[in-house]
């Protein structure tokens, strides 16, 4: 079955999923040229290891807790919290457990894609 | 004073303000070339006309309830609602009074500022 991504204006229900978000994957909501939103389930104890994008990004938690790392710098996210980060910033995400909860956490990306600002990057340096 | 924008990487609170938000004002939360992140708030009942602009933009629902209308479709977004927007396409929005609560809503938007591709698209069609 084909994965459905939002189409430009749709509704899209980013609401805590509760114990559905045990079964839930990583989907993208919307992806474009430009602009790719994913919703992102990190099972509790789990890692993103330290990697790095070309474009911006943001990050929002939206359930349970995250720690996300920039080099040695180390916050909490819980639902609420927002990132943004410049591109080519290496990070690493990494799901909390806590006594009170082993759920896993979930979180919104905006990704913001840059080929065709490459491009122009490109124009303006052989000019 | 300056007006405080986050740095990349930084910690950003978009969690209800309840009683808080009759005095919050509309801010830019985060700024590059590339992306803006708003934090909005219409007072209830008020409105901001049909209008549009060049990038993509996100908007995400975060507090009270206000309708969204895209030509002559209309959706109520409240907490936890987000729709993803192509560039170029008109749209209003209108903050909601209810029986219940006279309170404005608030509203996240990410915008991507597309002046970078702009310069690409014209190169491309140059060449």
């Amino acid at each position: 079955m084909a994965i459905h991504h939002a189409l430009s204006g749709e509704m899209i229900d980013i609401r805590p999923l509760g114990s559905a978000l045990n079964r839930t994957r990583t989907s993208t909501l919307y992806k474009t040229q430009h602009l790719e939103v994913f919703r992102m389930v990190l099972l509790a104890g789990k890692e993103m290891p330290e990697h790095e994008v070309v474009g911006e990004l943001t990050v929002q938690c939206l359930e349970g807790s995250v720690e996300f790392s920039i080099g040695t710098t180390r916050d909490v996210m819980r639902p609420g919290d927002l990132k943004c980060l410049a591109g080519g910033i290496p990070h690493a995400l990494r799901a909390l457990e806590t006594r009170l909860s082993w759920s896993p956490c979930c979180f919104i990306t905006h990704r913001i894609v840059h080929t065709m600002g490459t491009l122009a990057m490109r124009w303006h340096f052989d000019a």
